[in-house]
C-alpha cells in the first residue's frame, strides 16, 4: 500500500503547527502510521540548514537566491531521505511546508523569477509531491499578533520582515491555490482552533478511507 | 576600473592553495589591490555550509541534489556580496574553485543532469563569470597521495570518494576545457611548484596589463 502525503502551507501565525499536532493525533488513533516533519528541517541536515536560515545569520543579509538555494537542499534531502521511503512503506506523512512555501516566498514575495523558482522546486522535489495541501489562509496583522504575542519580541529572520512581505505571501498562495484547486484546500485560519481542526478533518478524512 | 576574475580549477591535491598563494603575493606586489577567496566558503554563511559540506555530516549520506544546491547556495552569496563588489573596485579576485567546480564534480562525477546543473549554476552566480580559469591538471592517484600524505589520514567527506570519483571529476574538467578554450587553460600540476608557478604567470600577465 502507498502512502498519502499532506503538507500544511500559511503564513506566520496561521495555527499549522497546532492543527498538525492535532491531526496527528487523531489520525494516530484511528491506527495509522504518521510521520510528522517538516521544511527547513526534518534530516540531519535540514535542520542545520534551518538553524542557518532562522538564525545563524541574524544581522548579515543571506540573498535571495541563496535562501531559495537552502531551502531546495533542505527539501532535496528530506524528500529522498525521508519522505519517499515513509510514502514506501504506507505511511501518512504531515509535513509543516514543502514545496509551495518557496513558490510564494521566494517565487513572489521575494520577486525572483518564478519560472526559475519552479525549475528549482522541480530539480529538489523530484517525484516526492503533497497528495493534498492544506492551506491556512490568515490576514496577515492578525498572524503577526499571534506571533509577537507568543515569541515575546524574539522574532527570526524571516518573522523581521515587513507586513508588506507576508501580504504578499498571503495573496500568493491564494492565487497558487486558484490555480490548483483539486490539491490545495483553503480554509479559514481565523477560525476557533475546533472548528479548524474540524474542517482539516473533513477535507482529509474521505481520502483517507 | 573594472576588476578581473580568476577561478582556479582541479581535482584534490593538485597544488591549487599554493599556487594562489604565490601569485597574490605576486600580484600584490605588483601595486595591485587582490581578493582572495574559495568556494564552497568565502562569506558567513558560505563558510557555515563549507563546514556542513565537509564535515558536519560525515557518515551521513548527503544526496547529490542536495549538495549541488549547498554549492549553488554558497555561490550565490559570494558572488553578490564579495566578488561583484570586489569587481565594481577594480580588485583581482583568486577565487579556489567556483562554478566549473559543480559542472564537473556533481553534473559528471555524480551524475546529476548536465542541463539542469548548468541552470543551477546559471541562477547561482548570475552574471558573475571569471575572466579567466587556470585548471591544475592531475592525474587523479598522484592528487590523492598528496592529500594522505599531508591530511595523515582525516579526510573529508569529498576526499573519500573512491579513486573512480576522481578520475571522472578529471576528465570532466579535460572536456569542459576543450569546450572553453579561450576562458580554460591546462596547466600539467605535475610540475614542480616553480615552474608551474611560472606557467600560471605566462598565462595570467598578459591580461593585467
Amino acid at each position: 500500500m502507498s502512502g498519502y502525503f499532506i503538507s500544511f502551507e500559511g503564513g506566520e501565525g496561521c495555527g499549522k503547527s497546532t492543527q498538525i499536532q492535532l491531526l496527528m493525533e487523531f489520525l494516530q488513533a484511528q491506527g495509522h502510521e504518521v510521520l510528522l516533519t517538516r521544511e527547513p528541517g526534518g534530516t540531519h541536515l535540514g535542520e542545520a540548514l534551518r538553524n542557518i536560515i532562522q538564525h545563524d545569520s541574524a544581522g548579515q543579509a543571506i540573498c535571495s537566491e541563496a535562501e531559495l538555494l537552502l531551502f531546495a537542499a533542505s527539501r532535496a534531502q528530506l524528500a529522498r531521505e525521508i519522505i519517499q521511503p515513509a510514502l514506501d512503506a504506507g505511511k501518512i506523512i504531515l509535513c509543516d511546508r514543502y514545496l509551495d512555501s518557496t513558490t510564494v516566498y521566494q517565487g513572489v514575495a521575494r520577486s525572483l523569477d518564478p519560472a526559475k523558482v519552479e525549475a528549482i522546486n522541480r530539480f529538489a522535489a523530484g517525484t516526492v509531491r503533497p497528495h493534498c495541501t492544506i492551506l491556512l489562509d490568515l490576514d496577515p496583522e492578525t498572524g503577526m499578533q499571534r506571533i509577537q504575542a507568543r515569541s515575546e519580541g524574539a522574532l527570526d529572520r524571516i518573522e523581521r520582515e515587513p507586513l508588506e512581505f507576508f501580504r504578499a505571501v498571503r495573496q500568493g498562495y491564494l492565487d497558487l491555490a486558484k490555480s490548483e484547486p483539486e490539491r490545495i484546500q483553503v480554509l479559514d485560519a481565523s477560525l476557533d482552533p475546533k472548528t479548524l481542526y474540524q474542517k482539516i478533518r473533513d477535507v482529509i478524512e474521505p481520502s483517507l478511507t
